[in-house]
């Protein structure tokens, strides 16, 4: 017996055709329709038929997917799932490593299953917490899963719904956490049904995806229960033990509880009734700590946020790029800003915007932001999808590093970052209509082609070959010049987890003193001063307290008394004896 | 000389017409355009020749259109207008009692000055603060306010700038604190020419208007100031004493810092700066306290709200009616809800709205809250715009009134409310421009005959007749019926205003008993019990504890020990001795 239960206010009549049976359902409140099927067992196909509208479509919360989007929904028994992990409680946020991969890159299989194997390596790299890329279905066998539509249903070439589950047993059995990414700001273009059912999407306000997903209108109270009970979902049934939004500037939401605030009550219930901590990550430029203050301090109650200011502010010091939004970055005052008070932008006029920005920070501490220099998206955004390591010397990238961890920040890594990996992350996509695909891959051509690439550089979205050279090649882990970056990567991590003076997460704990012209930059985070020289020439940087040398990026910089001299693009990490 | 300064980011060139003569602006930073011009002074007729493109058209900042807003601007000198309360300081909006009025219908001239002549009577009667109706120019002689467009511009035909300054030096001068109606969120349809100049309106969100004022997008920096600035001017150049924001709902604003707050911030500097309290009430439907919550705990900081909650769950309970958004209200447990704590809606699904809706306001003071029976929209929103003593008896009217003016929000009357005035407040309007008047003519008549009315009762908002059948007839004062209704709403203000425990505004020291069958409620303030009957038959009311009569509504409702017996539609106050 299964109790098919789906939300379709649009609908005049709602069947639900289960192994080729059809079984009608009765309309209950507020637009929810229901039937029991007595016949309904684990692993039978279905699909709901619409006022008649054959053939029958799949379910919007269908947990299954096995032959795409537009295929059959498959009904999926949670219980039958043997977990390993009755006693796992997820380290704390405050002082975790994040690992952001994705599954289809991350390994030359591109399974979660293949993922597993890499545990263990994380885990020796001193990683806390993994953070995948979105896992839930999308049209097509490729894509960075911002996409999707059958948001209940893992995406079938990835494993599937029990990879995920062994996926996750696996990292817990190793100590690790392990992020979902989900996306609750639109539906994909192509394999969306939502819009037969109901109002999910209002064109009342306008979105990078079109019409806006609908949080306050009419009937908003089912969609927004749609994506919280998702959250939920994934924390209960896969076992996850916390979410990435992505990009919550793009809920419109006037209601007294905003959504995320909604979605954290939820998310804390569900572990108070588990017994587990759950935490939510959002993606957010819109420089409010509102987001991750308390909700007792009038706040949506986000455990944290990526901050992309930290980003900015250390990428343009370290490339001397100014194209687009980095135009707004650029000064090492901007990076101490940034280390000190978190948001570069709290009020002040940006260019790149054209208005007024954000608001300072004050009282909400260091380890509610994610502090990282490479992510999917600021490598994958680019033409090329280069990194850190092919835009600027080894130098510069253990100087980027040193600040990522030991700043007051949550720090996140990007799958290949610790050994400078030679792949790039490019965009790359699958769609199966041929129309969008090709829309994408001229879109891409032209936007780029635009800022003054030459097409025979940029790779096309839609070849195969896009995703292909993105894949992570293990082999260079053990080349010298990899192996140095992953070494330093590791001691780093192993000086970040085993100093607490290092994850306080107190920002107003960072201090930076930095000369501009000079280009060196010393933060102090208690007893330890990271001494930066961003220049190309050696230089003597004055100390205001002395030190014990505890790492150097290179081996010809000397610590004297009260000063230091660096090796151009070099970096000492000095502790108060 | 005058110095011309004008926000036009749309324009190539920009030059002013002073005076017949033309004189070219040069261009500064962020869009705006400057030029010195020698020979202009005030009282000289000036407009702006973009692109140039001749005729030259109004500045979206004039401070004076004498020939309507599509006539040219018109040079003043604020300094010029000689003031009479060099000491005043307006008494708190906390317990204030709030007298709305539209200038046009509130007397026989609807003029400002005509107006002057009434502001005896209002002191008698015990208001301290006049709210008006939108001041700003729209286009056409007749309308409530809100299709401004010359939004620093006071409309001439209630008097023109100089009449509004004779107004509020009056009304001080009589101890009375002046709110003006400010609209924000939308520009009328006809006469706006911000269009020209710059982005002040963004099609990426829909509102009732169309799309929504540019809070958030490009260019909302300076589209934010030319707001702020408005408000300003009204309180430093016409020495108003607070400001009513007109729907705010209808802003859309994701900024860090949100635009209530950063004009609740503008305000806040210049009355530190002119030494005087000044104040903003915001026009929500939210219910959700950030609204009024202080900027400390993660508030707007507005002074005060309008809460149609406690409207809607009396007029439902005096009336009966149940149409459109009134289907969410009409029991006795709602308006004892709301008396206790505000919102009736903190967070329950509401039937009209389809959607769950507010949240609790828990430690927010009642003060910060109007309460009414009547307003504008109330009235003027109804189809044949008849008032509570056109729908109900005499005897309904004076429990609305008791419990207004007992509530622990701060109380507020419409126009001729206070008499049981006869003549209605129609929805009446002047557009220029024929098409639109007849758009509004039809939709009118189509929205009302839709519900069920009959053509013939409907009046034609674009009909003279119709705002002169809205004016307010002074000779019933003085008639039986009027007059006693008058006595009993002179009686309340006064209880109110000499009883702290009226005022107090602590919506937890509200407490209401209520029977909802037998139709009766119990309101408890401090020492007074307002005992209600709303039921058509006499009802025998347990007390709690036993009081003196302090005012009745009906001779023959009695008082004994314990228990009060009350005539139909009836109320009582009573005072612990």
């Amino acid at each position: 017996m299964h109790k098919f239960e789906v939300w379709a206010p649009f609908a005049e009549s709602v069947s639900v055709q289960v192994d080729g049976k059809r079984y009608p359902l009765q309309q209950a409140e507020r637009g929810s329709w229901i039937a029991e099927v007595e016949e309904a067992q684990p692993g039978m196909d279905y699909g709901y038929i619409l006022n008649g509208e054959e053939p029958a479509v799949p379910d919007p919360r269908s947990p299954w997917q096995p032959n795409g989007v537009n295929g059959l929904s498959r009904l999926l028994d949670h219980s039958a799932f043997e977990w390993h992990d009755k006693t796992w409680q997820s380290p704390p946020l405050a002082n975790a490593v994040v690992y952001e991969l994705h599954v289809g890159t991350f390994t030359p299989d591109g399974t979660l299953d293949s993922a597993i194997s890499k545990l263990e390596y994380l885990k020796e790299l001193g990683v806390t917490h993994v953070e995948i890329l979105p896992l839930a279905s999308f049209d097509g066998k490729r894509g960075w899963g911002y996409d999707g539509v059958a948001l209940f249903a893992p995406l079938e070439a990835y494993g599937g719904p029990d990879a995920v589950k062994r996926f996750v047993d696996a990292a817990h059995s190793k100590g690790l956490a392990v992020i979902n990414d989900v996306v609750y700001n639109h539906f994909g273009p192509t394999g969306n049904y939502t819009g037969k059912y109901g109002p999910y999407i209002t064109e009342s306000h306008k979105t990078p995806w079109g019409g806006a997903v609908n949080l306050e209108e009419e009937g908003s109270t089912d969609v927004r229960q749609f994506f919280c009970d998702n959250a939920l979902m994934w924390l209960r049934d896969y076992h996850f033990d916390g979410l990435r939004l992505d990009a919550v500037t793009a809920y419109i939401d006037r209601s007294a509880i905003h959504f995320l605030e909604q979605l954290a009550d939820e998310v804390k219930v569900l572990g108070a009734q588990l017994g587990r901590h759950f935490f939510l990550i959002a993606e957010s430029d819109l420089n409010d700590p509102r987001v991750v203050r308390a909700k007792e301090g009038g706040g949506y109650g986000m455990e944290a946020q990526w901050s992309d200011d930290f980003h900015h502010a250390l990428w343009t010091v370290l490339t001397g790029e100014q194209r687009g939004y980095y135009a707004d970055f650029g000064t090492i005052e901007q990076l101490a800003t940034a280390l000190e008070e978190v948001y570069v932008y709290q009020g002040q006029y940006a260019e790149f915007r054209k208005r007024h920005h954000g608001r300072p920070v004050h009282d909400v501490p260091g380890y509610r932001f994610l502090g990282y220099i490479q992510n999917h998206d600021q490598i994958g955004n680019r033409a090329l999808g280069d990194r850190l390591s092919d835009v600027v010397g080894k130098g510069k990238v253990k100087i980027a590093a040193a600040l990522v961890l030991t700043a007051p920040f949550v720090p996140m890594l990007f799958q290949g970052e610790e050994f400078a990996a030679s792949s790039p992350f490019l965009y790359f996509t699958d769609h199966q209509d041929p129309q969008l695909g090709e829309a994408v891959s001229k879109g891409r051509l032209q936007e780029f082609t635009g800022f003054g690439w030459s097409p025979d550089d940029l790779a096309d979205p839609q070849d195969e070959d896009t995703f292909l050279r993105s894949k992570i090649n293990w082999d260079e882990v053990k080349q010298p010049d990899h192996a140095e970056i992953l070494d330093w990567y590791k001691k780093l991590i192993a000086l970040r987890r085993s100093n607490p003076a290092l994850i306080d997460g107190d920002v107003r704990s960072a201090k930076a003193r930095f000369d501009e012209e000079a280009k060196w930059l010393v933060l102090t985070r208690g007893s330890f001063d990271i001494v930066c020289n961003f220049s190309n020439a050696a230089v003597e940087i004055p100390l205001a307290r002395v030190g014990q040398l505890v790492l150097a990026s290179e081996a010809n910089s000397t610590v004297q008394d009260k000063s230091a001299k660096l090796s151009p693009e070099s970096v000492l990490i000095l502790q108060r004896p």
